[in-house]
């Protein structure tokens, strides 16, 4: 795009393009891309022209496909050679990491390490990243090869810095009760000789945000408490005061210094408004950019004088922004999908509800397009984790349940987080304990914190609502995958306000699956579900719950989970109207993905939803429906239905 | 082999060789065959001169292996093209049926639909089995296409039968509930119009067992009281009184009948001593042949006069024999391996062992090589259903465990087999209930009748030979794969009297099963192990009665079995010795199967459970052992080993 003239031109088109950047010194770029040989490294200079640096045979394939390595990434089955690279800030070195296979060796495994295989759907291959170090003489120097079990070398390529005469990577030593070992390698950049940098790495993960002193930025203290402070080597701390904001959060735009280091402008997501923005700190002090949408992906100018920008919100689609720190303005660029941005935005409202443990959840309502005060609107809670927050039609939250066209039909949507862990120290600790397993919360405090804890936020929104007069009390719904799978479930098998679910590709807490997370199950029921401990299954397990569910439920999938059969089974015993339905991959040699890969996929899940809801809560068959014949199973189920709870 | 010179040699080397047939009215021979090409249809003539009959292509795979069909045979992955295949007995018409790949529709899957992909390992492909009839003219005609899930179709080519100007197939309509329905269509050999025949198939998975008088032959009753009767088709029926053996068993060498119909001769397998071997029948009267070993396949003249088989025992490896059978006279013309016949046989016993329920069971000791009385030696019972019967070195009970290199080794082994149902109308009964699902005998009974019933002829056993001063009760092992897996667990985890076990890739009674066998498992237990059934999951459930253990278990797999996997914590989490072994299959493209197939795998197993055996019972090291660092953890192990129950 041409920040003057507002014109844009085609540089490249591909199966998947990632990590662009400017080659230092040239006016030319850098990138991963497909374009037909898997993913390689090109050089694209300003007119278009694309020239191989790095094509790294034989690729390996990655995701949920026959013979391919496993990834914790949910995009499409893809075929990789390189993995990840950088350039050193003079551009005189190219770091990248490979993707090897291993020659799987077929010798006999025992004990735990059969674990890994349990129930695995497409026998994985075994892989290894390999490092190399390139100069601008050509010369390519093997650094390191690891195993896919460091997560910094498969998902981060060895998350590496450049210091003088030095490259370091992270390594991580995998451990199976989690409790990983990071260090950092320093390769000298003239003899390529290794030395262990005798300090651990400050963030395996990412690169350290550091303040205008020098030090670390952080955030300390909870809910009201909450400041920002910076760390500094010495041990002295500098205090900026109270903040409302999280840092380092992955979803923000990311963290720059200016090169004299006088200045930091730092991602945040503010906490009562979930959004991300950017926070200027200098020696004199701090301001926030002064936007209500969020800054989601960004670059800026050495001295950060001036920047670009993904500027995007619920009801505002993506824009390129020009931005200009120091004096939090702004400017659009161009529309990233102007079809989007030509649609009047629906009005969207960041609410916090309270509920009777005392803990709130953040969240939004996405108001019906004629909105009409005084009619009761049918509504529907969606649900995943944190990710309610001014980002524009973001599958991580809304799945296949499209916010804004189930707006555009009349519902009045409710986006809603769970409680988060930063408004008290007892939460956060139960996150905690949840992560590591060691604490002392004990089952029935944890499943409050963690799960009936958001129940309750949810049956406070609907409360206030119903009590506005706002939405019908007889037409509630509520989706969500993933986390918000858990969620769904468990709200639907604890409280009686919801006539209508869709569950999305999850089966956490199933007692089906102790065996493969005992290690969270332990911590969560206390135990097997074959021993005493079944009684905390009762009060949690969604299969064991079927007789308190007062809607009828929906499960999506993306893999035959067992568990989700379980609850199916369960709920159509008890006469619950329920039905599974499993979408495959894109054919027979690959899976659909946790977040669905597969556009027509996505399509028929999300048409899909939109006659489920339509049906349960609105008693409407639609002509989108994609599966019509399926209308005579779900009005017998509905004729036969019972309920057996008298409700909470 | 000439029959006169006993000189043999070679006509064909192959992948794999099935269905070797004489061609009607030629010198030659038809043989199913993988010359490199997939299995597909040759003609052999008597010099060895191989000529194509049909290939058909593309093949499909068939086994546990990447984009393949399933199948429930345990051999090895292949391509398979030609599925099986037929001639008319004048020689002038090839019926033979295909496999063919069915487009896989990545269309969504929903609710029971969705089960057989749960828990799968390798998603298979679909396919079809096509039925063609070709006349001597050349001319190919489509007969039918069948489902995968038409058993009869895909294992036995439609068991077909040539009638006059007709040939039938049997087709099976499978449904869910296990009453599947067959019939019979015929094709008019003229006008190929197919007809569906009124009468049902009397057998649908082999032919009717006809009789000298032409009807059905069949035994009936239990136990003392069972007859060999022969049902006419005018509804009366002829008893050739009362008979020990049982007709139609698959393992027997077949059912031959001579072409004036005077004459039957079957293959029928002994109770008492199991064995198989023939029954001559005729309007006189009847004889069995008098030979002590097994007769396993035959062919015969077709007026009975003269024959050759297969003949075996469990000492004595397969020759081929001349068979008179009016005479009862066999002679012998060749040893099938000479390697193994020129070892002289060890001394086998067979035996019946009678329990405190008053059942009994059937089986062998097998004496160590230079056995001296007075002595007392370590002992090995193997086990596995019914397969404990005079035929050499079968897997299908020894599986991974060697009887004869046991014997050699100095250990008394038993091959001891379920208490036959065939003695009781109450254990027969139990067995359908198992298989039906619909009695009325309860948990309780079942679970005696089927497993504690086999665990006390064990006892019996046991106690028989300590008693007599022949085996040391200190060093007595168990070992069974698949029904003897589960027999081995469940002795293991009911009767103190057993030191060590080897358990063979089963996981069947576990609790983590209970979704994709919920039909067997209601009948054992009485419902889900969530509920109150749990009561009865402790009974008979091996991972739940893991403190039960007194002594060392080591479970060989095939497949990663999740259940096995929960045997084995539980068993870990008591201070009970155990080890699970996982072997993987010939490449990263497939998986061993449930009977191994990868030479390699087989060996190591065996030594394996030597070396198991070795160390449990007999506290020796082994030179064969082909896990050596895995002394020092068995070492620990047996250092650390606490039992709990102070037996039964």
């Amino acid at each position: 795009v041409n920040i003057a003239s507002r014109k844009k031109h085609l540089l490249m088109q591909a199966a998947s393009i990632e990590q662009l950047r400017a080659i230092p010194g040239t006016g030319a770029f850098s990138v991963r891309a497909d374009i037909g040989s898997g993913t390689q490294l090109y050089r694209i200079d300003a007119r278009g022209a694309q020239t191989q640096i790095v094509v790294h045979q034989p690729t390996v394939g990655v995701g949920n496909a026959d013979q391919s390595v496993r990834s914790a990434l949910s995009d499409a089955p893809k075929m990789v050679g390189v993995l990840s690279y950088d350039w050193s800030p003079d551009g005189k070195r190219l770091w990248y990491a490979v993707l090897k296979k291993v020659a799987r060796r077929q010798k006999p495994l025992f004990d735990e390490e059969i674990d890994g295989q349990v129930n695995v759907r497409r026998p994985p291959v075994d892989a290894c990243v390999e490092y190399h170090l390139r100069s601008n003489d050509g010369k390519d120097h093997l650094v390191a090869s690891r195993p896919l079990n460091d997560r910094v070398a498969f998902y981060l390529g060895g998350n590496i810095s450049w210091a003088a005469g030095e490259v370091r990577y992270t390594i991580e030593n995998a451990a199976p009760n989690r409790q990983s070992q990071f260090s950092s390698i320093g390769i000298d950049l003239n003899t390529m000789s290794p030395r262990k940098v005798p300090e651990p790495p400050a963030n395996p993960f990412g690169a350290p945000i550091l303040g205008p002193r020098g030090g670390l930025l952080k955030t300390v203290g909870f809910g009201a408490a909450r400041v920002l402070i910076e760390n500094m080597r010495d041990g002295s701390t500098h205090s900026y005061g109270s903040v409302s904001f999280s840092l380092g959060d992955p979803r923000s735009a990311g963290n720059w210094r200016s090169a004299d280091g006088n200045a930091a402008f730092v991602g945040v997501r503010m906490i009562n408004h979930p959004r991300y923005t950017l926070e200027w700190i200098d020696r004199r002090g701090r301001h926030l950019m002064s936007d209500a949408d969020s800054f989601t992906k960004c670059d800026f100018a050495t001295d950060l004088s001036l920047g670009v920008c993904i500027r995007e919100g619920l009801s505002v689609a993506p824009e390129l922004v020009l931005l200009r720190p120091r004096q939090s303005s702004t400017e659009k660029i161009i529309a990233i999908s102007p079809n989007h941005s030509a649609i009047t935005p629906l009005r969207v409202t960041p609410k916090i509800w309270k509920n009777k443990l005392g803990y709130f959840a953040s969240g939004f309502i996405t108001w019906p397009r004629r909105y009409v005060p005084g009619r009761r609107y049918p509504a529907i809670i969606i649900t995943h984790g944190s990710d309610a927050d001014e980002r524009f039609a973001r599958a991580d939250v809304e799945w296949n349940y499209p916010a804004q066209v189930f707006a555009e039909r009349g519902y009045l949507v409710l986006l809603i987080n769970d409680p988060a862990p930063s408004q008290d120290a007892t939460l956060s600790a139960a996150y905690d304990e949840w992560m590591s397993g060691d604490g002392a919360i004990g089952p029935h405090q944890l499943q409050q914190l963690l799960w009936l804890n958001g129940v309750y936020c949810f049956e406070s929104a609907i409360d206030d609502l119903v009590n506005a007069g706002i939405i019908d009390p007889n037409r509630v719904g509520i989706a969500g995958y993933s986390r918000g799978s858990q969620m769904t479930n468990v709200t639907m098998t604890q409280s009686s306000r919801f006539r209508a679910a869709s569950s999305g590709d999850g089966s956490y807490l199933e007692p089906y699956a102790y065996s493969s997370l005992s290690q969270s199950y332990d911590v969560i029921f206390g135990g097997s579900p074959y021993g005493p401990a079944i009684e905390q299954y009762r009060q949690l397990a969604p299969s064991l719950r079927a007789s308190h569910v007062r809607g009828a439920i929906l499960e999506q999938l993306a893999a035959p989970l067992g568990g989700a059969m379980d609850f199916y089974r369960a709920l159509r015993a008890v006469g619950v109207p329920a039905q599974v339905t499993y979408y495959r991959g894109r054919d027979g040699f690959s899976d659909e993905t946790h977040l669905f890969n597969v556009p027509s996929n996505r399509l028929l899940a999300m048409r899909e939803n939109i006659a489920w809801f339509d049906f349960w809560l609105r008693k409407e068959k639609s002509i989108i429906m994609p599966f019509p014949d399926k209308y005579s199973a779900w009005a017998k189920m509905a004729a036969a239905q019972r309920y057996h709870a008298t409700g909470p």
